[in-house]
């Protein structure tokens, strides 16, 4: 049989693999459909009819890419034949029960977002600049979170007794922390003391800094990794021919 | 007829440029203020004179650039010379009819914004930056995306019931998904259990991220495509003479 | 006299300049002072007594600048001669006048705040940098703020009949675009149609990277001034000794 | 006694110095749950109880750390002997004592938090980088400050007589200043006349510059400091020898 493989032995559908992709993004509004408040019963019918569609089709997908693959089981146990196993066996068990009735296996049918990353391959140079600057981000981000702690501690100081209902505990106050540093500021907690104000002000002033860490760290990664990409691209022609280095 | 071309043949009129796109501007502030409410008659008429007069001056523009242009239908067809068309044509049409009535047609006339890029050179360089990241930003954009439909799912099923006003389906929660992950939070969608709390939290840490990432693609992007300009103009002059200015 | 003088021959106060640029500062503290409500008399005479003794500070420095500088009229007429003069001037005007009724007077006395530039030297390297960035920052703004219109324009015809109060004409809608762009966002004006917030959501992405490019221009701007005083530095000192200190 | 010491002489308890971090953090939990409202009596118990464990086992570290340490007052007079001695002492002085009705001593618990430092041996990068941009992050701040200063200057005159209420004074409107330049915006104080949103458009359009350049700042400056410690480890290795791997 002629099957197209990929590196790995594994078959590939061509001209096919876009339309698994646009059937994923369909089943994702097909999800957030189903959630709309007052559907009728044929809008119900569709879904689900469009459901079983996409079920059949991606459990064809699986047998096929099962059998076809080179060695035979190396698909099956890989890790996106994995997800393609838990993409199609929630939907397979509540065939034929009322889907609305079975709320955690519909989320579970989410996990068919994880079948994109297949097809995303310009996605490791961002997996490459997340890894260069893991343990600046990992320290940067414990340094936040306490940052985030004492300033809900602080809050909760200067507010509990003005606004007992707002701030009634330091983990209330931790809502407010997340709220203002991320600068979202919904306006459901804000301090009203001038107090609570100044601290407002004085951690605001620092957490801006603390904000402004992150982007700086993943944009030199990204241009790291972006980098080393052009190296190893350089290597691999002659180098005999190319920008010799300075003698 | 001693008429002024640029490089491409076409008729460049010299500092009148500069007044037509004045007059651009001021048809911008004209439209805004045509939706004014309690407009006097009066008021009403001086703005209908103003669109009668930009009109007639940009279809004399339009004509002059038709007939000065070398070769003669160049221009015409020309993305400018669509340009130029469309931006007096809904005018044409509407005249004599009362403006107020083909709300479309007003609309339109804002194609005329389009008429200042040309005057625009050092746009080139944001363009050529835009280019550079484009398939970072493409990916990027497809991940940020996927995360914020996973959001909206996730405060779905943590709010929906404390609030089914406000998150009363998937597509009613990606409007606070869009307001929260942009950090620019009305206060019309927030919430309010402990469960969806801390889901906020834990995604506007992961969210802040991602916001940080384009800021790093198009910095890089915008200094790349500054050292290819600069590359391009030290290959155009002998090495040896590199700062000369032209001959 | 043995006065001592900088480059200009305008006399230098050595340690009493901090003294003046303090005084600024409680100047600046006062004025704020000023606007508290329901401050009693002695308060208020306080208050006014500070802003005598500062006045007759600021007039005995201007008037020893004046007379110590050489040529003597080379400070009298110089940029900060001007300010100096300006900042002591609403002041004496206002005089013996109960201060409270001059609004604007007080206003000028503000003004003083340009005296603090004398003492900033590092502010340079940001001026540079901005100089270098110009051409960009001036494009990219004409972006923004054709971009703003657009986004006004829009959610105006979005959002005009369901909140007419809110979104009464243009120039309310850019109140709109103004907080939501900034990332601000109140909460006094957002929109509740559906068409309005898929535009809504529309724009703010587009938005954002908007948001993100002068964060770009002013980080590669200040790398750049930075680099320039290095080599300026580098080419006063003999390239071959560049790293000895001064001897 | 076979104790391991770390380069100053001071006692390394290898893994159970991770203990120690970890009980660090269940007392900030453990705090952070005291101000949860409604707490019955056990659970108060148990919370004391985990108090006067941790207190406990700090007091038997800080005694052995005194004792085991060459010379022997060389840790009980550094920082960190401080530290931990402040970790301690006000859990000693409370013991016995009602904790609820401490509340100062409660807070001074948290010094705790200063113990995670000894662990974190990555942060010293972000300790140069904010060296390194100190100078540039001062002057930025200054400006900041001003900027702050005259934009609530500028608020108050205009909306002081439409909103008595909210910007009563220069310094409720530095309020309003804090919550707009950081893009917070609870929505507690916005201004409502056009004067007012015409200058909020102003001051943000020059604000968001203002925002955007502590970003560019830190992250040329984690840059530099990366750079840096390269150097460093390669002037360290004989250059001949500088890119093979340990053999």
């Amino acid at each position: 049989m002629p099957v197209e493989r990929d590196g790995k032995g594994r078959p590939f559908f061509g001209r096919w693999e876009a339309g698994f992709q646009a059937l994923i993004l369909l089943n994702l509004i097909a999800f957030a459909l189903e959630t709309l408040p007052g559907l009728d019963g044929r809008s119900l019918r569709l879904l689900n009819g469009f459901e079983v569609f996409s079920t059949a089709v991606f459990a064809v997908e699986y047998v096929l890419r099962v059998s076809w693959s080179r060695p035979r089981l190396g698909y099956a146990f890989s890790l996106f034949g994995l997800v393609d196993l838990l993409a199609i066996l929630p939907s397979i068990l509540a065939l034929g029960i009322d889907l609305r009735s079975l709320r955690i296996l519909r989320l579970l049918r989410l996990i068919r977002i994880l079948k994109l990353a297949r097809y995303g391959t310009v996605i490791r140079r961002f997996e490459r600049a997340f890894e260069i600057a893991r343990d600046e981000l990992a320290v940067f981000g414990a340094v936040a979170l306490i940052f985030l702690y004492l300033a809900a501690v602080g809050i909760y100081h200067f507010e509990h007794e003005a606004q007992p209902e707002v701030f009634s505990s330091v983990f209330h106050s931790l809502w407010w922390a997340t709220t203002t540093f991320t600068t979202v500021g919904y306006g459901d907690a804000y301090p009203v003391t001038p107090g609570g104000r100044l601290f407002t002000f004085v951690v605001l002033v620092l957490g801006l800094g603390i904000v402004a860490v992150p982007t700086g760290l993943i944009a030199t990664a990204l241009g790291k990794a972006r980098e080393e990409e052009r190296e190893a691209v350089a290597q691999k022609s002659p180098p005999s021919r190319k920008r010799r280095p300075k003698p």
